[in-house]
């Protein structure tokens, strides 16, 4: 069995989440932190944080909770956080300046490491320190910087052609932003994050 | 048991995507379709879609397929999309921007109603066609205009007071761009779309 398959979407969705939080708490300098404190902090049912949390072993104690540092720990082993992954952007419009202008927020394991966009009037700008690149410079450049992940924040009627383009440069995972389904024609993982199939998601817990 | 613990998150958040593939062929004129095409189209294991259509009912004819029309019905009502939802977004900013600028698109019975800004120099201004509002007004502008559901695009400074004054206004969920943890005081849907934990959870996938 993959391992992609082992631990349930759901649950991979929420460890960013859990990290981001511990990773607070060992900023603030606290050593223990119970799945009902977590839970609390994070508006998360504590037995869901257990349950998810013992998918990948055993790591709190009964009466005292877990141990931060260590769940850190391996919350970023476990997303495989603790090497440097390259990221790069396609789409240099509103979307994607704020998406950039994050960047720096970004922990430096993962970073956007090169923007490209299909405007002449763009491409040779600088946006939050990366120079801005034509899209004929794509695949080589995702090649020769070692890119793994992209985050597509251009118009849906581009998208798909963008994604060939990534798709033929070797890119192993999608973050797509743009309100269009994307067709692959080899194994590659895409998430989509675009705001409709976000809001038609949260409108099913309406009561 | 509730139902929202009934139907797993991860299949709550593949049905829009399967909604928008579905919407383009009922648009082209096409009756039915095997879950093979559809599974081609949009990246996803066959199996994976006839099971996570087979939780909400016995939809597909073998050899023959699924109706187009009948499924985008049956999706739609699991989602709640016949009825009309109001939204309100929450700073104007390029993220906010880049939002509403997908507003058009959005399918009538999902729409920005309202735009909130604590800028000043912003309020008052003019965003795909929504003037946008001060915070102060927000508390009243929401409860008026019957909006269930926020979409926060302010630095993730700013995110817990404005969440909180949605809380107040008695929103029902919440789409978090901003990356930082919301912490509710009561039963509220948070969806995290932020673009570290999204890069974070598809870093998982990475082999």
């Amino acid at each position: 069995m993959a391992k992609s398959e082992k631990i349930s979407e759901a649950v991979v969705r929420r460890l960013p989440i859990y990290l981001r939080y511990l990773s607070y708490l060992q900023q603030v300098g606290v050593a223990t932190v119970s799945s009902q404190q977590m839970g609390k902090n994070l508006d998360v049912n504590p037995a869901q944080i257990r349950k998810d949390l013992s998918s990948f072993g055993d790591f709190g104690k009964k009466g005292i909770g877990y141990d931060v540092n260590y769940l850190v720990e391996k919350i970023r082993q476990i997303l495989k956080l603790n090497e440097e992954i390259r990221v790069a952007l396609i789409g240099a419009g509103h979307l994607g300046h704020a998406i950039s202008n994050y960047n720096a927020h970004v922990e430096d394991y993962m970073r956007i490491a090169a923007i490209f966009d299909n405007d002449p009037a763009k491409c040779g700008k600088v946006l939050a320190g990366i120079t801005i690149q034509p899209l004929e410079e794509l695949v080589e450049t995702v090649q020769r910087q070692k890119i793994r992940l992209a985050i597509i924040t251009v118009p849906a009627s581009a998208a798909q052609s963008v994604a060939n383009l990534l798709l033929e440069a070797g890119i192993e995972g999608i973050l797509n932003f743009a309100p269009t389904t994307i067709r692959a024609d080899r194994d590659v993982r895409i998430h989509y994050a675009d705001v409709t199939s976000s809001l038609q998601s949260l409108a099913y817990y309406l009561t």
